[in-house]
């Protein structure tokens, strides 16, 4: 059987075919030009689809089809198949994209949200196959999650769980972009990062090679702080503290064996993550930081589309 | 069908006949004399089964009994029937309660951490039935929650889930009888309200009532602030700010569609809850706000041997 799979970002949306081994068959992608609404984005989709699908519709049949996995980014209903809004899709409100890709390719469709989808495909073909109670958490511009408790994904009564971005861990920090204060996306993000190191620079006396950039990345935080730069490091440190913190309270709300991290940050590596996540196996409650432990994705970009492909491995599962 | 309802708290031990419909037809109590440790503990509670059940087991055979639900403070591994260990049962460190149990009266039983098995009772007796996603929190000495997600009781790979109460909101706050900072327990728990009390009289030269009182009690500190006590008003204005930072968390974490408050400092009411309800629904991501809504618990004293009794019927009903 072969699943198309769809991840359709605010930038690019790709589309691949794959096989029950997670090997991606064919793919292709487009850019999504998101701002020219839902009805041009879902036209252009549905380009994309054909072009990747017919051949092999004509080659295989569509009985050879498991269905349609979509990864999308933002607040979905996943039983009904409806896009409620997305804030990297502009004029997407209540869309039922289910039944409008149903419709037009005659195979059942499954969606879920970008960060339930890499767990799913972490937990199929990544660092959590085998696991049944893990967490992953991508931290990149934002910062998203998706649960896996007892083999189930964790979705709450509209689809909606697992937004850990915005944990506030701190009610006096900065303001997030969801206009609250103090969200863990706040501190840990990409963009967390350099605003905190910005706000440093301007308000620190200390020389930084920071000063000298144009435009500060998250990487280059990372870099001077290996080289001594006093003010990357104390970013730095205090990416770390809020780090184990969201550890902390991810491993007491939801136990689980193993927390998978993605995303852009997590490819600073274990020597941002070793030190945070030791202390928080040791700060937590007996026995909870035993067996736990943590690993770093190594999907890579295809997290996306394997993501997508496992929507319909899962729910074909469990119903 | 019967079961056998245990609530094993550190202060008093508790057991009840318990019918179909969540009626307790017997009921009696020992104090624990927790100190006295594991062996004895268990010598006591087993002496007190006997009083309440024997008697039924010789008028209706023991085939009407579906099994013994225990409710036990603590981390236990629910699978195997194991306390690792209790701050309330002091000396118990992995004792095989269930292997006991079952030796002792032929009967199966399941065990659960005492907010699970309130979570389950309110699911099935009180203000949770026909809710299929929801959060249980008691905040009282301390701040425990159960989370039914989907119909499922959330337990996490060794059953410890829900740990809410250590859920850090402050990393700059006060010390928890946990060792962290600025868990949420810190500053909405009985304790902590009073803590906080006592620390704002320290720091403050306002007058206040609360200097008066020998031991200040959680419910002086709410009498007070309806009184124009300044210092009284700041703490519960803090409490209602974490009480709704708690329930934002809460919200983005786990999607439920009701928050369940008990526990002591849940008597203070709709006074201190629904402003905090109120601001976090306004504030976490739509739609989740939408349809969410909270509830005082009903259950009384009678949730401890309710959730007892609910633990039986949730494990025969999901296996």
């Amino acid at each position: 059987m072969y699943v198309i799979a769809v991840d359709l970002g605010g930038t690019q949306m790709r589309a691949a075919i794959v096989n029950e081994e997670g090997k991606l068959l064919t793919r292709k992608a487009l850019k999504t030009n998101a701002k020219d609404g839902a009805e041009r984005v879902i036209q252009r989709l549905i380009a994309l689809l054909h072009e990747v699908a017919d051949p092999f519709f004509q080659r295989e049949g569509k009985s050879a089809f498991a269905g349609i996995g979509m990864a999308i980014p933002g607040a979905l209903n996943v039983q009904e198949g409806i896009v409620h809004f997305s804030p990297n899709l502009p004029g997407w409100k209540n869309v039922a994209i289910k039944e409008i890709m149903e419709n037009e390719f005659s195979l059942p469709v499954y969606v879920a949200n970008d960060a339930d989808a890499a767990a799913l495909g972490e937990y199929y073909f990544g660092q959590g196959k085998g696991v049944h109670n893990f967490i992953y958490v991508t931290i990149s511009t934002g910062v998203g999650a998706g649960v896996i408790e007892n083999g189930r994904l964790l979705l709450g009564v509209q689809g909606q769980a697992a937004e850990v971005g915005h944990m506030i861990v701190n009610p006096e920090g900065p303001k997030c972009s969801c206009g609250n204060f103090g969200c863990i996306e706040a501190y840990i993000s990409g963009t967390g990062i350099v605003r905190r190191a910005k706000e440093e620079l301007a308000n620190s006396p200390l020389p930084s090679r920071l000063r000298q950039l144009e435009k500060i990345e998250t990487k280059d935080v990372f870099l001077f702080a290996k080289e001594d730069d006093e003010i990357a490091q104390k970013i730095v440190e205090e990416t770390k503290k809020y780090l184990g913190i969201l550890t902390m309270n991810l491993i007491h709300l939801f136990n689980p064996k193993l927390i998978i991290f993605g995303g852009g940050v997590s490819q600073v590596g274990d020597e941002l993550f070793a030190p945070a996540i030791s202390y928080a196996k040791k700060k937590v409650m007996y026995p909870m930081g035993e067996q736990f432990t943590y690993r770093l994705t190594k999907l890579g970009d295809n997290v996306g589309l394997l993501g997508a492909a496992s929507i319909v491995k899962y729910y074909r599962e469990i119903t």
